[in-house]
C-alpha cells in the first residue's frame, strides 16, 4: 500500500517538501459529517513551523483547501482530497549537497531506493512536511471520533534531552500543554526543555525527545487480533512520522524489569463498570482495548540536519569528506510533532472504531451509527 | 485483514490453543524453493515448551504437517497450508475461571470483543500458542532469504528482569545463544537470568524482558515509504506476538536524550562500499534500509498468569474477588519468544524484499530473481 | 492477494486437485453464528461429482472438517479453517501428458506462470476441485445472510449448448431446480439439455452453457463505488471459477442493442416502497443495489478436457502432435457449477453487507447488528 | 478499498462532476519514467466531450495538472497526483430533479447509499466525468507498458444499437479507429452507427453498444490465480466505468453454445515459439495470459438520461410522476468510452506485470527491470 493507510478510514498521502503541494485523499469518511474547517485549520497551525523560537524559521502559511468530498459543508461519503500549497521554499542549497548524504537523514536511502530519481530538494518525499497531510486527515478523524463517541486524543512533550515531565493527569494536559512553545504541560520542565533546545541550536546541534499520547473514552473491545491489533496498527502508523525510533504502550520498556504481580492491572468495579485499577498495559490487552485510556509513548531521534560538521562520503568519488548543514531546521522536532502523533492516533482509532461497527458509514443527526 | 499479514508474502493465521490445531496459510512464497523440512521442524522445536526448567511443562510435540503448496519437496507457487495438531491439552481449569478475568491477560478483552462467543480455553485465539504458526511461516521465509540473499536473522535474550546482556557481536550471538536455556549469548548473564526466573517461579510470580534481533545482509534501499516502512511493518508484526509492549530500532528510546551530533551515524567507505561507521539508527533511515544490520529490541511484559493471588472482578456478580492462576505457565516467556521474534522479522523482511523486486516469484537454480 | 478475496468477510483458498486436501480459511465471519453443519455438507454434496450420468465418475466423498473458529457449535470470531481431504485420485495419466499441453486448459499457462514447479496432477491448483473450498465459505455466508436479512441466493442452469431455459420465477427456480441432474427448473428444457450432454459425452466432446443467479432481499444502498461495486466484486469473484468467460448483469449483452427508453427501469410505488417496474439493470445502478433482485448470468466455456484428438505441441521438442485426453471429466460442468456460482455470490454479498454495516461483527440472538 | 484499485500500481480516484476537480493519485508508478505529457493530454482529449455531433455539448477543457511525484519531467517513485479542474458546469437543473430519480441512473441508489448527503449535481461522484481520472492513470500506465515491453492496448466501437463491426485486425484498428467520430474502424459500419446515434438523439432517446479491446505483446504467464486473475481484475476494473453491464473474454457469451472441440484453441509452433492457432479464449487460460492478445468485449447500456418522458416517483410524496431529462447528455457514450476502456485495461495490466516482476520499481535507461 506504501502511501495509503487504513482499512475503512483510508488515508492516501501525496506531495513533497519542495514540490507544488502536500496533501491527502481520505477515503471512507462517513457521509453526513459537518466539517469543522476552523478546527482543521487550527490543527494544521499547531504543526506549522515558525510558531516560536524553538522551531525552524521556514514560514508555511498552510491554508488547507478541500478539493472534493464535501458538499454544502457536509461530507458526502466520496473521497476527500485536501491539500496545502507549498510556498517560501528555498531549494538552492540542496543541489550543493546532492552527492554528500547527511548522516542520520534519509537522503542516502532515498538515493538507493529510487535509483537517483527522487526529488532531493528539502528531503522531498521524506520530509517532515508530508505530515501536514497526516494532520488534515487526523483532524477530520478527531472530529468524527468526538462527535460519535466523545473520544478525545491528547499528546504532550514528555521528554526533551535530559528533561522528563512528571506524570500528568488528562486535565492538566488539556489545559496546559498549549501554554508554552515546547508543549509540555509542566511549566518548570517546559522552561528547562526550552533552554536546552536553545542551547543545542546555538551549538549547531539538535535534540531528541518523547511524546506521550492518550486517547480517552474508547470503548472496550476495539481492535482486530491477531495482526491488526490496536498496538500494531498504531505503531505502524507512528513509524511513518519521520524521526520516530521507538513506540511503547503503557509502562512500555519498563515492563522488562517488572514482575507480573506488579505489572498486571487488577480489575475493580467503579459504579457499575469493570475498570482496571492501574494502566501499565496502556489500555490494550491482546491487541484489544480494555476501556481504559489508550496510552503510548513515541521516541523521536534528534533532528539529523545540524550545522556542526559531520563525516560523510562523496558518493561520486567515494572519498570521505565533511558536511555542515546550513538552512532552517528545527533544533528539536518534538514540540511540533505533538499534533502529528495525535493525528496519526486519530486516524488509526477511527479506522478501528469503524471496523468494529461503532461508527457507521452514514452519520445521523447525533453522529450515531446509521446504516 | 485481521488474521493475514504481508502484501506479497502473505501469512494467514488460524487455530486456537485448545482447538484442533494451530496453523498458517502462506500465500506468495516463490515457486521453486526446495523446502528444508528439518530446518522447519527445528525452528518449531526452539519455540516448543517443555525444553527446560525455565518454561511451562505443557508438552507439545508439534510435528509440522504441510497440507498444500509443496510438490516433490519443492514449493509450487500455490498457497502453503501448514499446521500442528494440538495434543496434551488440559481444559479443565478454564471453566472455573470463566467469569473472573485474569489481570494482564486478554480474556477480559476477548469477552468484550467477541460478545462471549470466544473460545476461552487456554487463552483460545489469544494464546501464545498461535505463534507456532508464525514460526512455520517464518522458518520458510528465513530459508528463502538465506538462499536468495544470504540474509541471516538472529535474536537473543538481551534482558530478563534486572539482568541485561552486554553488547554482543553477531558471531557471538550465532555461536552461543542456543547454549543455555534462556538464550542469552553471554554465559554469566545467562546464569543470573536463569536464577531470577527460577526464583520468580518459586514465588508464584513472573518476569518480563527484552529480545534483541538483527538481520544481516539486507541490501540498502529496501522499504516502502511513507506508510509501509521497514520499521512500521516490523513493529506491526511484532505487536502481534502476545505480551509485546514496546519496539525500538537502533539505540531506540535512548535517542530521546542524545544529540544529533551523537546519534547521526557518519558515512564512511569500507572497500568500495559506503557504510555507516555506527548503527544507532538500527539500519533504517526514512523507513528504508541503509545496508547496515537491521537491529531492533522488543520488550515483553511479565507473563500475566501467575499463581500469586490477584484482585479481579466476578463479571456475573460485579463483585471484587481474587484469582490465583494454577496451571502450567512460563514464568518468563522471553527465551521461547526468541525464535518467534526472528520469524516475524523474516516474514516482514521477505515481503519487503519481494516488493522491492529482489526476490522473484519463481526461483531459479541459485535462488536468483527469475521472472 | 491472489488466494484471498473479500475485505471484511475474507476467504483464503488453498489445496490442489491431487494434493492432500482442498480448503479455505474464512476470516471475519461474525461471532455468535450457530453453524449449520448439515447445510454446509448438503451444499458440498450439490457440487460433488458422481451425482449423475452427466458428470464425471470421480468419487469425492468430501466430508467437510472444521479445524478452527467454531466452539460449542458457534462461530467465535476467529478464523475458520475448513477442508475436505482428497481421496480416489488417479494421478497416473498426468505424467504422460506432462509436456503436451491440453488445448483450452490451464496447464500451459501454469507451466509459464510457475516455471515448471506447479503441481500438474489433475490440474493441480487450477482444477475445478478448488471450488469445493468456495462452496464451504459460501455456504457459511449464505447462512449468515439468511439469518440476518433473509437474503436468499439461487442459481440455475439457463443454457447448455443450443438449449436455453425460458424466463423463470424465483419460486419456480426454488422448487424445481434440484429435480433434475442438469439443474434447469424447466423440465422440458432440462430433458433436452441432458440429451445434448450425453451426446457430447458419447462423441468425446464437451459443452458450455450459462448459469443465471439471483439474490433476493438485498436492501438498497449496498455497494462501494467507484471501484468496489457490487458488479465489479461479483464479476471478479465469478472469474475465479474455472471455465467462466463472461459475466452479465440484468439484460446484459442485450443492452447493447436497446434504447434508453426501453432499458431504463421505471420507478414505481408498491405499498409504501419505491421499486423498479422492471429489472433490466439486474438490481444494480452505479455499482449500488437498488433493492430489486440482484441478477446476473455467467457463461462457462465447454470443458477443455475431451477425448477427441486435438492439435497440440510437445514442449520439449517443439514439434506439433495430437492429444486425446482420457480420464474422468465432466462433459459439461454447468450443472455442478450452480452451487459454486451461488457460493461466490454469497461471499461477495455478505462482504458488502458487512462493509455497509448491515451485518455486525457479533451476532445477537436474532442475528441483528450488534457491535 | 472503494476508491483505490490495484496492488502495486495503485490508483485512487477522487472528485465529482460539479465539484472543484476530478483527479487521481497514482501510487507505485516506477521511478525513472520520463512522463510524456503530450500523450497524457492527447488521451484526455480523446475522452473529452464536445468532440463531435455524436457527443454532449458540455465543453471540458480538461488540461491535466501534475501536482506531485514528477521531478525534472521524470517520475520519482512518489505518489503522482494529477487532476483537471471543473469548468463550464451548469448545476441549475439538478435541484429541480432532486427528488424524482432518473430511471436507469444512479441518483436513486446514491440517495440510499449516502443517506441524502451525496453531491447530486451532475451525477456527482457517479458521473462519467470521474473517468477522466482513470484516463490520466491509464495513459501513464500505457506509457510504462510500451516502454518496458512494447505492450499496446487498443479498443474500438464494435457495436452500437443494431450495427456490429466485422472482425478487425489489430493494424486496421490502429490505423482507422480515430478516423470517425464513433471510433469504429470499419467505415461503412461507422457511418451507419453515426446515423443511428443522431436519430436516437433527435428522438430524445439513447443507445447502447460494445467496445472491443485488445492488448498486444503481453508475455505468457501473467496473472495471479485463483482470485486475482487477469480476467477477474480486468472485469472488476471495467465495471467501475459507468454504464458497463457485461464483460466477455475471447468468444465470450458465444462459448455457451460451442463444443470443446470448437472452442479449445489448438497449440502450434510459429518460429521457435508456441502459440495458439486461434484465440477464442481471449488470451487467458486459468486466469493467466497465454501470450496471445488479451481480448475482451464490454457492453454499455444506453445512456440513462433521455429527454423522452419516463415514469418515476417523487421520493418526498411517494407519488408516481414523469421526468424528462433536459441538459447536455451523450445520446451514446460508447465512442467516448473507448479510451476509458483502454485506460482501465492498462492500469490492470501494468499492475499484473509488476506483480509478476516483469516491470521493476525503478526503470533504467531502456525501461528494463532494475531493482
Amino acid at each position: 500500500m506504501s502511501n495509503t493507510i487504513g482499512r475503512l478510514y483510508k488515508v492516501t498521502s501525496f506531495g513533497e517538501s519542495h514540490g507544488r503541494c502536500v496533501g491527502v485523499v481520505v477515503d471512507g469518511c462517513p457521509a453526513g459529517h459537518r466539517l469543522d474547517s476552523e478546527h482543521l485549520q487550527a490543527e494544521l497551525d499547531r504543526r506549522r513551523p515558525g510558531q516560536s523560537n524553538v522551531s525552524t524559521s521556514r514560514r508555511e502559511e498552510d491554508r488547507v483547501e478541500v478539493l472534493s468530498g464535501v458538499f454544502n459543508g457536509v461530507t458526502t461519503g466520496a473521497p476527500i482530497c485536501m491539500l496545502v500549497w507549498n510556498r517560501d521554499m528555498d531549494s538552492t542549497r540542496y543541489e550543493e549537497h546532492r552527492w554528500t548524504p547527511r548522516p542520520g537523514h534519509a537522503n542516502y536511502t532515498a538515493e538507493k531506493r529510487y535509483g537517483g530519481h527522487q526529488d532531493y530538494r528539502g528531503g522531498g518525499r521524506f520530509s517532515g512536511r508530508v505530515t501536514a497531510g497526516y494532520v488534515m486527515a487526523g483532524a477530520l478523524a478527531k472530529q468524527v471520533l468526538a462527535v460519535t463517541h466523545g473520544i478525545e486524543i491528547l499528546g504532550y512533550t514528555s521528554q526533551i534531552g535530559s528533561h522528563k515531565a512528571p506524570d500528568m493527569s488528562f486535565d492538566q494536559v488539556m489545559s496546559k500543554t498549549e501554554m508554552n512553545p515546547v508543549r509540555c504541560p509542566d511549566p518548570d520542565t517546559a522552561r528547562e526543555m526550552e533552554k536546552e533546545i536553545l542551547k543545542a541550536r546555538d551549538e549547531g546541534d539538535s535534540l531528541g525527545g518523547t511524546v506521550k499520547c492518550m486517547a480517552l473514552n474508547a470503548p472496550p473491545g476495539v481492535g482486530q487480533p491477531v495482526f491488526d491489533t490496536i498496538e500494531g496498527d498504531l505503531a505502524k502508523a507512528l513509524f511513518s512520522i519521520p524521526a520516530v525510533k521507538a513506540v511503547e504502550f503503557g509502562a512500555g520498556k519498563a515492563l522488562a524489569s517488572m514482575k507480573g504481580s506488579e505489572s498486571n492491572d487488577p480489575y475493580t468495579v467503579v459504579g457499575d463498570r469493570v475498570e482496571t485499577a492501574s494502566n501499565d498495559m496502556g489500555g490494550v490487552l491482546g491487541g484489544v482495548s480494555t476501556g481504559a485510556a489508550i496510552e503510548f509513548t513515541v521516541t523521536f531521534k534528534p533532528t539529523p540536519s545540524i550545522s556542526k560538521p559531520q563525516r560523510t562520503v562523496d558518493l561520486k568519488t567515494l572519498e570521505e569528506t565533511t558536511i555542515a548543514v546550513e538552512g532552517r531546521h528545527d533544533p528539536c522536532i518534538v514540540p511540533r510533532a505533538v499534533p502529528v502523533v495525535e493525528s496519526v492516533a486519530a486516524i488509526v482509532l477511527l479506522d478501528h472504531m469503524m471496523q468494529r461497527g461503532h461508527v457507521g458509514q452514514v452519520l445521523g443527526e447525533l453522529g450515531e451509527l446509521h446504516g
